[in-house]
């Protein structure tokens, strides 16, 4: 960090910190409509500050969902033009009770903000939020044009992200995208992403009976829900864990000589990385972990329920029973064909006596790979080298940020994940924290970026 | 019904159904630890109603649990003293959103009385109950010595009335039971019961990591308890619905002819039974549906849930999944031994990197079968035979009693299950209902059940 940036950062590190606390406090579950008025909230503030800070154009933009929350600093005819790209939603906090503290109520312990949202991605998009606000405080504009766009429905796979980058095509246009969601993968590595798996959903309910039965009374005569579900669901993958639906697999490529030696470039533990979370590893063999991780698609089963419940027992023939699934994809697969794959497979597993509702068809992502070459790439990757005195080490993703494809897709440029988050940060799981030290380097890093992609034309953004 | 019992009943209907009302207010759940204020509170009203209608000894039968209520009338020395069984809990009312009209808040509609608990079972308890009161009231005293024992823990398998019935086995010194639980078959046929099902019980929990795992990072790496625990209930069928455990079946000796006959003899219409209630008929076609529903042992999945169940998607590898079983038994199986070959079964088919916790394991019930020459099936028999005009026709129940093998073991003595209630009443499912008429035939046919017992000597409850 220049001498100014750390003596700001030194300066301003707890109202820094006051403000991602205000931000964490907020319920924005974008999941559950239960939370409409905290989502509604939270974009108040999110536009209260940005405001606060000098951006222009503060605004919303709606694409039929939660809206997105605008905000640009355009003062440079030929620089770069980069959204920088954050979410102020997160994922419901279920289950509750195993939370050591409150999930909306920050708490600091060992120098870790422990928070529903803290890590992913209200963490890192505030880091982004501060590095803007202290290039205006020091030097009046930030060296690059930004343009902030803060949705809120990466937790629900940014269903209306797509009509919002279209409609509002014009504001957005720009050079490349700066993501504040997709973490690290290890804070001592000089990892730069190069690429995601994609994502499909699927939602279903089976049926055998109009009512809960007697066990005494229709056991062993009439289908019970249950039994039908669990036979289905099991026959979604084999015993070593590899999907066994026919088609699933049809496009994807097996790994490549290329690939397997990327994928092994990063130093990785496998036997740690599961231990560290009371697991043993499990699934296809023939890859690496790492491999599996990356570059192989998975089905995983999300949530599965039916019949009683509650404490003793209800000797009952459940009638109903219901499932979620989401599948992460590999590079080649096309995420309403996986889901389309899967959506007959269930259906030719359902005996007759059974029927099956899909719930949701919401549409997918695909995987993403980028250029190293591209300067969204190669000037982060710049500054990385420099900070840790290496070769920035290319990984890949095993999660997805539907954003990539979106932003490919409708505004044809390229997106780089650079969030300071990490991977033990239990995301998505009870007692989610942000490390204290992500922010300092984060906000050393990001200005840094922006520095160096000031010295890029626009143009070379968008030479293929 | 005599005229003096015909009048008396049209006289006191109204109050009868106020009685039965009342009872059925109380949220007698045993299962569930909350209500244990509503379960005092209804035993305080059943206390009340039997010393309102002249019985004695009116007390509470402690056996560690819930305890039961006890009311003796007891005034003949040569004449059969018979155990008066019914239960005042309940099952619990869930999904509650699928009743019509509050479970407990007694709703006439249609000559049906819908409540959780009017079927099963506090409807033909409180017709003993009234035939006893109507006994009193009209000749001074019942024609035979009547012990009521109503328990409050039948819907949780009677975990404590082994201990009751030991521990008070003096009070309870009887020559046969007459149960006002275990239903009729049908209203239109002369039948009485000589046999039912036992039962087992299982519950357990998987686990696979410490916690919930995100599948951006960890999906394809590691075991999902989900995929685990519907692979591993899977195993416990085979296709056609029969149990798959190795060693459940060992001891179920196959169908006799004399058991298919007298399955036979009851008019049964398989398709309508199953089509009633929306299903298709499902199970071991070597056997016809009657004998499945009574002869054959079954292993039902009562209740299974993991992971996320709320609205929208949370993209996990869930680590936790739990299930609940109950197995209903055919003659010649152990309970201990039922419940044991499916727990090494569980274990069995756990891999490495999961492991299962059971969570009950409370002890069942054998199957039970009455011989039809004995007092308590012959009296009830020719009462139903003179009702009816034709030859009563026996059956068994698919359900279990496990008051049954008590009564038995500790007593020495036999069981007729005896309550007026029907097959299609959805007892343990929402909207439970007991028909008006059936209070009639009740009173009606047990008041003629009493005095049919008083021609009996109580020696004759006893020979081999």
């Amino acid at each position: 960090m220049s001498a100014d940036f750390e003596k700001y950062f030194q300066e301003h590190r707890q109202e820094m910190l006051d403000r991602l606390f205000g931000f964490l406090k907020f319920r924005s579950i974008s999941a559950d409509p239960d939370y409409l008025p905290e989502m509604e909230a939270c974009r108040e503030f999110l536009m209260t500050w940005l405001k606060s800070i000098g951006m222009e154009s503060v605004r919303l933009l709606d694409g039929g969902g939660h809206p997105a929350v605008y905000a640009e600093s355009v003062r440079h005819r030929d620089r770069p033009t980069i959204i920088v790209y954050g979410h102020y939603d997160v994922q419901p906090p279920d289950p509750i009770e195993l939370w050591k503290s409150d999930p909306f109520d920050p708490t600091l312990t060992d120098d870790r903000i422990y928070a529903r949202g803290a890590s992913d991605v209200k963490g890192s998009t505030s880091v982004a939020i501060e590095v803007v606000a202290a290039y205006i405080a020091l030097e009046d504009e930030c060296p690059i044009n930004v343009k902030f766009l803060i949705e809120g429905e990466e937790e629900t796979g940014s269903p209306s992200l797509g009509s919002i980058v279209e409609r509002y095509s014009d504001i957005l246009r720009a050079d490349a995208v700066l993501s504040a969601d997709g973490g690290r993968v290890t804070a001592d590595l000089p990892t730069i992403n190069v690429g995601a798996r994609g994502i499909a959903k699927l939602d279903f309910h089976l049926k055998t009976a109009d009512k809960d039965l007697h066990s005494g009374r229709y056991g062993g005569a009439v289908r019970n829900a249950l039994h039908e579900i669990v036979r289905i669901l099991a026959s979604l993958h084999d015993p070593n864990g590899r999907v066994a639906v026919p088609g699933f697999l049809e496009s994807v490529a097996d790994v490549s000589e290329d690939e397997r030696i990327e994928a092994s470039r990063l130093p990785f533990d496998e036997d740690e990385f599961v231990s560290a979370v009371g697991a043993l590893p499990h699934g296809e063999k023939e890859y690496s972990l790492r491999e599996r991780l990356t570059l192989r698609p998975t089905i995983e089963v999300n949530g599965v329920w039916g019949g009683y419940q509650g404490p003793g027992m209800k000797t009952i023939v459940p009638c109903e029973a219901s499932a979620k699934l989401t599948m992460r994809l590999a590079a080649g697969q096309d995420p309403d064909y996986a889901q389309e794959v899967v959506r007959n497979h269930l259906i030719n597993q359902c005996p007759e006596g059974a029927s099956i509702t899909f719930s949701s068809m919401d549409k997918g992502s695909p995987a993403s790979a980028l250029d190293p070459k591209h300067p969204i790439v190669a000037g982060p990757a710049h500054v990385i080298e420099k900070e840790y005195g290496s070769d920035v080490i290319p990984v890949r993703l095993g999660a997805t940020v539907p954003i990539t494809s979106i932003f490919s897709e409708k505004l044809g440029i390229e997106t780089l994940l650079f969030g300071f988050n990490l991977p033990d940060e239990d995301i998505h799981a009870p007692n989610e924290f942000y490390r204290l030290s992500s922010i300092e380097d984060g906000f050393r890093v990001w200005s840094k970026v922006f520095k160096e992609l000031s010295r890029f034309n626009p143009e070379q953004f968008h030479k293929r």
